[in-house]
């Protein structure tokens, strides 16, 4: 378990969870719910990544995105390391309020991802006669990550 | 356990898993990736959902997105019972491969949320004097539920 609901609301089902103005987030059994980062600028989404109770009430709070990391087991504060940190701008939740979606400007070097690039999603599945593999869609690296995070 | 990683190599690890050209989807310990779906036109986040690799191999052949539901516990043809369907324009991974981000065309009413708003994200947060609350930023129904679902 890796948080509790803290000071959020007990999630509910139906009409109140879908229709109201209360914010029931729904933790999943490992207490996490999803979050969408999204660029303020242009919309591309650049990652996705999960927040426990802490995590998300910090967001909220601070107005800077923390995270879980579940390699780490720990609250990660976005660009702590590498100084790529992210505002945000608006947060949004769906209907079942087990996603969160933030609106974020990508501070830093511009990039999300550890890999350089500005977004995650940097490869494209290709379905050819070969079979299914991957194409580099966005090469560019916004930043060194041996130097910002060290050799590995 | 939802599904196995069927036709798809096994997941990887560091380099091979974040810069190769392989198709690795990592799948969680109920054999499942997230997937968000964006609109082809305008970028909005309409959903996020779940696939098995199974969801994940239809999806593909098809170029017709398919989901797993957790709720329901079986493949989701996304719009088999409203109508709509989501046709595949693209489909991207992120650095470990355990997210797709599809990119698609929203047939039908052009609405992907069962509530019948166009994004699930039609609610924001707001944080103020009384709290933490939700404030309805697009009240707008593309659909009625009740008549395409029946009354519940």
């Amino acid at each position: 378990m890796s948080g509790t609901s803290g000071r959020f609301e007990q999630a509910s089902r139906g009409r109140e969870q879908e229709e109201g103005t209360a914010f029931r987030p729904k933790f999943d059994a490992d207490g996490l719910i999803s979050a969408i980062a999204v660029d303020a600028n242009g919309g591309d989404v650049l990652m996705l990544a999960h927040m426990n109770a802490e995590a998300l009430e910090k967001t909220i709070l601070t107005g800077i995105a923390h995270y879980w990391s579940r390699s780490r087991q720990e609250i990660w504060l976005k660009g702590g390391t590498s100084g790529n940190t992210q505002k945000i701008r608006e947060i949004r939740t769906d209907c079942d309020q087990d996603t969160v979606l933030l609106i974020v400007e990508q501070d830093g070097a511009g990039a999300a991802c550890h890999t350089g690039r500005k977004s995650c999603f940097y490869r494209t599945i290709i379905d050819s006669k070969a079979g299914i593999a991957l194409e580099e869609t966005d090469a560019e690296r916004k930043f060194d990550p041996e130097e910002t995070y060290g050799k590995k």
